[in-house]
């Protein structure tokens, strides 16, 4: 049993490509962005609780690293980590492979942010379930290494 | 004059739009995107170019601060400095706005990579007349303050 989740995979649509047949930037943020939104689904944060406790989850702040160029039609999956969480927030790692490769062609770590909406959006505390489904996700990825694309800085040496 | 340059503004269509209402993460990205493909323009390797001279320019790293939400039709406009530049490089850096407004909804700085792409893809250095431009804007950028959304590490305090 692998402490990775694998909780995403797609094929990549003809809408993401560029003008040189490859998947545009934007687009693998599009496909990061479901793979957190698969993520919140496993720690029970889906968008049915959110709204029925006026809840929401902002991701406050990315870094993506693009690997290699994907072409139209290629199945991608994304393995998904924690490599922290408080009680408001989770510092999550993405990466994204194609089906029949080892080798990452995109990876991305975010912050996000849970938000109460209820008045003013304000930062709140996660709800319970959700607080222990994430204790458990990092007990059972504590002994993975870190990551190769986490902690950086963008600047030329 | 302003040193900065204001080559990108769009209004948020409705298919960038969440079921929340509003612009999702990689529609950020996507007009970011648009802005880059200005600079590129502006600096003498527009599209033409790089099929003419068999190049291209890879987005090698970026990083995104999200810093507001933005609504269906707002008119956004994009400001890019370069916070760098060597041979090869280019490191950019996009701050996105309501029209009206002067305090950021996102930004982004981006590790661009110029690629002579005639044979097997390989980092290249930028034609003369670009690496000119790129010397032009530094020089005249160089008053400016460092901006806030640069050189930042994501992590949990």
């Amino acid at each position: 049993v692998t402490a990775v989740l694998s909780l995403y995979e797609t094929a990549v649509h003809s809408a993401w490509i560029d003008y040189n047949g490859h998947m545009s930037e934007a687009y693998y943020v599009l496909i990061f962005g479901y793979a957190t939104d698969a993520f919140l689904d496993h720690i029970e944060l889906d968008d049915a609780a959110r709204r029925a406790e006026k809840s929401s989850v902002y991701t406050l702040e990315a870094h993506i690293n693009y690997l290699d160029e994907v072409a139209e039609g290629t199945p991608v999956r994304v393995e998904s980590r924690i490599l922290g969480y408080d009680k408001k927030r989770v510092h999550l790692y993405h990466e994204m492979f194609r089906a029949d490769s080892a080798s990452p062609v995109a990876a991305t770590e975010l912050m996000l942010l849970h938000v109460d909406k209820s008045d003013k959006p304000a930062a709140s505390p996660f709800p319970a379930r959700t607080a222990e489904k994430l204790a458990s996700i990092a007990t059972r990825q504590a002994p993975l290494e870190r990551p190769k694309y986490c902690g950086r800085i963008i600047g030329l040496r």
